[in-house]
Formats: structure tokens, sequence, C-alpha cells
């Protein structure tokens, strides 16, 4: 396994990925933004940098290939990088529709996948929606974690001043769920089972398997996500957030990276989404996605409130500093029952402290 | 958690404490021997330099707490070093008493634990056992991975030279296993369940759990592990090995750090020994040792035959250059029983090749 594998960022995913190619003794290089907490000071191969062509391009002659914790790099670099003979893996188009909110879209009505119904506005254009409070507003490029997303409740809440914005209805949902595939150089697809969300201010706050839907709905879930790569020619990990809307599923968004729904899978899983991700990047067979145990994550968001250390869940904290909203780090609890699971992680995660654990109560579905 | 934690040593050991430290972001930092394999090019934070009080001292004064991989710095060094105000977890004469064979034997024998009956011979006084062959002689400091042990099957068979020896009988075993405790530094301790070993030429090939031993016998060998460690007043993971003779448990040797015999507790238990000891180490609270599964852990020895990844299992490779007989990685499979997470641990790792593991299931007991 002689290959080295670069990779773009250097936050939690990156971090979680590091452990991953530990323990596989794969070398993995990590480029990220200056003041970027995650790897630096932890990986022993990171290179500082702007996400520009010129930089990008001579980190990809330093690595077999490249792959992306996240998707700030611009359409325009990610296909002169590929142009200029750097191996993307995913590769540029497929990065480009996977973080293009409007592209998602188009790419379901292909496959016929039901997704949310949208328009599109342009606010650099002065357009305004046509619908009537509430809607909310999406990002078509850059949004996570509630960043890019909008409730426009009333005719007087204030638009956006620029850019081009999804417009939505707010769906009445029954569960949020999601979907995780890993797919190799050679077309090799492998799915995990489906995990169930709990969203609070657009935050994924839990992630649960097995998920309450049923036999029917999962494997539709899975065949979904797995038709979504298969049309991207994605090589390695990519998630598909579901809504299930009057006992339907609804694609609400695609990530085209490791994801937080799959965080998971480190300890429920016999392969996480990390070391998949790695083995179909550098072009290694996938490994089982057999769950191990019913497994529940609940993220550690913003300043710990306390600081216990709790010791019947696994921890993993991310080595950033603490801001409001932002995500820290995360426990997973496997027990016989995802009931169990629940109960245990959310103790442990309102031990350490932070914030949106203790709203989790809040969410009741229909 | 603000400290920093010193690791002596770079080895396979060391590399699974920084997959432990990254979860739990607690900042290490490892001094390694010059060409030592393991944490050199992975972790950001490696010091290189010899196991000599002046360099130790330095190193000693850069961190918080000094913590070991191995039983390689000498007795006066470890005492001089403390004695120089450094902190050290296990303290120096827990160290001391745990990595020579002949003060663990009188250790046992204080604490009223049976152990395996020895003569001791000084090969540099002239000394000869009066035992008739065939017999063991084990070194009294130094010896692992079947280095510092001889059998002498007749009187034809050439002694050592130099050096402390145990004379030992050759014992008609019925099995072989191990008792992992950690220690914190209030006194807190918490052991795990005991694990089958499976060991050929004195190599550690394979570790199981549940072990066969009956209820009765695995609290022993709990109580045991336990007795030595309060008796030590350890800070930390201490592993101790047993042989099953005649239906009792019999010490053979005890293991003053993180040991082979725990590895399947990484996937195996709620907590693994690397977390656990950096958390005892740290004066953090202990994690639960709950298992999780049943597990069996393969060391992958030697250089591979071949080299496929398998998909079933999870694999552990430790950055190593294959020599014969190097342990360079290990696999673990988890499955609802002892027996089918056995096969599939031996299958991933005929698959990835190395030495030994075609010769387990030679093994057999009375």
């Amino acid at each position: 396994m002689g290959l080295t594998v670069g990779v773009v960022g250097g936050g939690q995913l990156a971090r979680m990925l590091f452990e991953a190619a530990l323990a596989l003794d794969l070398h993995v290089v990590f480029y990220v933004r200056p003041g970027e907490e995650g790897v630096r000071g932890w990986a022993a191969h990171v290179v500082e940098g702007p996400l520009r062509f010129a930089e990008l391009y001579d980190f990809g002659q330093s690595v077999d290939v490249v792959t992306f914790e996240h998707e700030l790099v611009d359409e325009r670099t990610l296909r002169d990088l590929e142009a200029a003979g750097v191996d993307l893996a995913p590769r540029a188009e497929a990065m480009v529709i996977g973080s293009n909110k409007l592209y998602q879209r188009r790419l379901c009505d292909e496959l016929g996948l039901r997704a949310v119904p949208y328009t599109l506005i342009d606010r650099d254009a002065g357009e305004t929606p046509r619908a009537t409070p509430p809607y909310l507003l999406k990002a078509v490029r850059g949004g996570y974690d509630g960043r890019g997303l909008r409730r426009i409740g009333s005719s007087s809440d204030e638009l956006p001043r620029e850019g081009l914005w999804l417009v939505e209805p707010e769906l009445a949902v029954d569960a949020e769920c999601a979907a995780v595939v890993a797919r190799g150089r050679d077309g090799t697809c492998v799915t995990w089972e489906p995990v169930e969300l709990r969203m609070l201010e657009g935050i994924c706050v839990e992630a649960a398997w097995p998920s309450p839907l049923d036999a029917a709905l999962s494997a539709q879930a899975r065949r979904a996500a797995r038709s979504i790569a298969v049309a991207l020619d994605f090589v390695g990990v990519l998630a598909v957030e579901f809504f299930v809307v009057d006992g339907e599923l609804v694609v609400n968004e695609i990530a085209p990276r490791v994801h937080n729904s799959g965080h998971l899978t480190i300890e429920g899983a016999t392969t996480s989404q990390f070391e998949n991700h790695l083995r179909a990047v550098a072009g290694l067979p996938l490994g089982s996605t057999a769950p191990i145990s019913p497994a529940v994550m609940v993220n550690l968001i913003g300043a710990p409130a306390a600081s216990q250390l709790p010791s019947d869940v696994r921890v993993h904290r991310y080595g950033k500093t603490p801001r409001p909203r932002r995500k820290v780090g995360h426990v997973t609890a496997l027990a016989a029952d995802v009931e169990t699971a629940r109960q245990h992680a959310r103790r442990a995660a309102r031990l350490m402290g932070g914030e949106l654990v203790d709203r989790l109560e809040e969410i009741r579905f229909a």
C-alpha cells in the first residue's frame, strides 16, 4: 500500500479519516486552510494553503490521489485540477454536482427519485419567491450545519441580498433519515443500513440505527443512494438525507463525502465510512458494512457547559476550539436495542455539556 | 484536558495509544529510539533519543507525565528520573518489579498467588540448573515474543553464556489466558473479561473472549490481576498471563503495560485498554470494560506471503517493516459466538499472509 492519499480539508472528518488511515497503514497528507483545527498538531503530514488552483495543483503533484473533506473548492478549480492531470476521487464532475443543491435536484429528477419540490431564485437579479410564507430558502452552494438555510416565516422577513437560492415548502415530516454508500474505483457499491437523524436548527444532533424505516423503505433508501453514486460515477463515500413524508422517501440533500450521519459506523459497523472512503479512493477492496450492534451517536456542539468524561460510551473529541453551534465532538453508544443506546448516548452527551442535546426530547414526529 | 502525556516508546502499542489519544483529544508526545517504526511519520509530536537519564529527563520536563510502551528503560534510570521529580505513571518501583520476572514471582508469593515454580541461576557466576531436561530458561529481564526464552531439551543443549535466568519445568497446560487491569491515580480498578491466548514459539498468535474459563476461574483471574495492580500501586494498564494447570490458575508472566492480550478490547469492549491506560495516566475517570461482543484477535506476523485486504474484520497495520517473527499488525473479528469470530479472524489473517497463523490448528489442549 505504497500509495499516498491527499485529503483536502483538516477538520473532524479529516481527523477520522486519519484514524482510519492509521489502522490501514495508508499514507495520508492533509491540505488545510490557515487556522483550521482537527488534524494540525496531530498528523505528521499537514500542508497549509489556500483553496486555489496553483497551490492545490502542487499538492496534487505531491500525492497519488486527492480526495475531499469538504465542498469548498470551487467548480472551476476542480475542473482545472482534473484537466491538469490531478487524480481526483471523487472526480470533479461528481464533486460539482454533489455540492450544488440545484444540480442535486436535477439529478434526482433524471433518476426518477422524489425530492423536495423547489423553485429557484437569483437574488443577484433581484428575484423574489412567489411562494407564500412560511417557506425555506436554501443556498444552492455552501450550506451545511444550518448555514445557508433561512426560514421565511412571514412576508416581512428579510430576504438574502445575493446568491442563488432554492425556495422550498416546509414539509410535514414523519422522520428524517440518511443512507450512506461507498463506491469503489471498480464500480463496486456497498451501502450501510440507513440511520435515523434528529435535527435541530438545521444541525444534525443525533443519528441512530436501526432506523424506524420498514424493510421496503430501508431498501429503497439504500437503492436511491446507490443509484446516485452510480450516476455520478462516484469514487468514495457519499451520503443522502431523506425526509419521510406520508410514508414516502423524499430526497432532501446529498453530501459528496463522509458525513455526520455515518459517524456511528466507526463502532457500529464492521467497516466505518472513513475506512471505506479511503479503501475506495486508494483502489482497495471495500469492507463489509454489516452492522455490529444498534448504535446511537450524539454530537457535542458548542461550548461545553460541563466537561465530565463519560465512561460507558465511545468519545470522539475533534480538537476544536468551542464556538456556538460548532461540532466539537461526538459520542457513540452501542446497546442491545436502539432506545437503550439512545438513553446512554444522550446521558453521556449531557454529562459532557454542550448545546442542543437538552432539546432532543422536543423532537416529536407525526 | 490541557495535560500532555509523554510516551516512552514508538512501536505498535504507542501507535494504538495514539489512536486512543486522538479520540480523547489528549495531547501525547512519543519518545522513540532511532529507527523505531510505528508512530514516526504518523504522529506530529515525536522525539528521538536514547534511553538514557539525561535525554529522558529532558523529555520528562517537556511533558506533564511520562508513561511507557516497553520495559527497556533500566532500573537505575527509572529510579533516578523519579527522584529528579519526573512524574512516572506507572511509578518507577512498579515498572521495576513489573519488568523483572524474579521480582514478579516474589510478588506472587507475597500475595499468595500460585505461579510457575522456578529456581534461579546466575550464568555470569557459572551456575548450572539442577533440573533434568526438558526444562525452560527464562531471562529475568528483557524477554518477550519468544526472546529471552530457551527450551533445554537434553543435557547436551547449550546453556546461555551470561545473565540471570529462571529455570522452570514444562507444565502440562490445559489453556493459557490473560487478565488485563487498569488502575487509576485514585486507586479505582477495572478489569476486562479474561482472554484465552493461543501461543506458538512463545509468541502470542491469537487472543479470544469470552475465554473457556468458568465463572469462578474467570473471577479469580480478574481478582489476581487486581491484587497485583494494587500491590504495585500501579497507575495504568497491566496484564497478567496465566496457565491453566489441572483446573487451576498459575501465574506465568506480568506485563506492566498495555499488552497484546488486550488488543481485542479496541473493538470488543466499551473502552479499550489503550484508552483506559491514557485515562489512568492522565487522572481521568476510567471507562467501562463491558464487553460489546465475542471477539477474536489474530496477529499478523513476519513477512506477508499474500497481501490481500480482508473485508469482514477490523484490520490494524503497524507501519512496520516485516521481519521474521515480528508482529506487523493484527485483525479482530466480532461475531455472535467466539468460534465464528475465530474462523473469521483466522481466515482474514491467512488472506493477509504472514507466519504462524497456519499453525494455530496445531494447538490442542488436554
